[in-house]
């Protein structure tokens, strides 16, 4: 393959990677949003304000990467409406704690799944990537309010677990429904013709890594994984 | 009554005023998040996530203001939680169109009732009044939003209308009851025992104000007040 077309080949993947976390973050905005609206305690509905806003932040921030190389944001952010919307469509919580939770796992799979890709970009692009991944504490406020709802009323437990299972689920059909749409995008995680991209052995590991965070995860909620 | 008592009696009646409008952005932060929820047009998510964030800093503005004059402001705005969530409840938008008029046209009537209270206050607490009141400009966005969804689709201006009047009268059944439980409140706007307040001439022009603004909104929305 000529340079010129594995430049191309780049930028597409970036420009996707970048629209997928933006329109992700957008939906993360209004998901949190809605969450506060869940709950009449008003230090939680100060705290999901705030980690809403942080999140419509993150969109800016993605929407100004994807301009500033050229593209249009809409425009790139629209292969990705569907699946997301229909991830958001599968996985409504039904009540405060299983926003809650989805925010938390949901959330915290899709950074890490983000953050190893984002090794083999190029350093703006990365530090990018890593700056809208990187977790502000609004997990400590979560592991607490899931814990302590957990210690008052034990058997919401097993179905608070059953829901982990069922994000992980309906997340990983999306992104492989994403991945099969998207070659130029699949291209930066499994390599392209031009170059080798992961090996299998190296992916396995990826796959550990992010299930044994996963496993973390739902253990710091008190939850079986 | 002594001037202490008229004093402590008014700062009660600036602390809940400043309570109420606190929740209320705080609520509107969270609609309007849910407004952009309900559209897939990614300008139009935008323009509403800036708007919630607005809102949201209007609460923190209230917020810190109920703090400055010594209050709780989660002990402040908890006699206001129930009659705003009783007004969200029973005006639930069913779609993205009643959304949007709920927030042109409830919000606008709201600020311009807000406003004619401030008139009454000292100048630091007419301020912030008046500033969290302001139109940021939001409203030429939905006014175009909805004219052009009434010249696509003219029958849907009745339903509009119909929902309008609704939300007015929901807006003043709450507020009745407010003024009913909130003595020192009402007195901002009627007067107390020691001073005389706005007379019965006043108030019927300051309600034909409040009137003749909600009628200008609903024909700028291109519906029949």
């Amino acid at each position: 393959m000529r340079a010129e077309v594995a430049d191309a080949q780049y930028e597409q993947a970036v420009v996707d990677l970048l629209a997928v976390l933006a329109y992700g973050e957008l939906t993360a905005f209004e998901r949190t949003a809605a969450d506060a609206a869940m709950t009449t305690n008003l230090a939680d509905k100060v705290a999901l304000a705030e980690l809403a806003i942080a999140e419509y932040r993150h969109f800016e921030m993605l929407r100004d990467g994807i301009e500033l190389r050229g593209a249009n944001a809409d425009a790139a952010m629209e292969p990705f409406v569907s699946p997301l919307e229909e991830f958001h469509a599968h996985t409504r919580p039904s009540d405060y704690l299983e926003g809650l939770v989805k925010a938390y796992v949901g959330d915290g799979v899709a950074a890490d799944f983000y953050r190893e890709i984002a090794v083999n970009l190029d350093p703006a692009t990365r530090e990018l990537v890593n700056a809208v991944c990187e977790d502000h504490g609004q997990s400590v406020f979560i592991v607490e309010r899931v814990r302590a709802s957990i210690k008052d009323d034990p058997r919401i437990a097993g179905r608070l677990a059953l829901w982990g299972r069922r994000l992980i689920g309906e997340a990983l059909s999306q992104a492989q429904r994403v991945a099969a749409e998207r070659d130029a995008l699949s291209a930066l995680l499994v390599g392209g013709v031009d170059r080798p991209g992961t090996d299998l052995a190296e992916m396995g590991r990826m796959l550990a890594r992010l299930t044994e965070n996963h496993t973390r995860r739902m253990t710091a909620l008190g939850l079986a994984a």
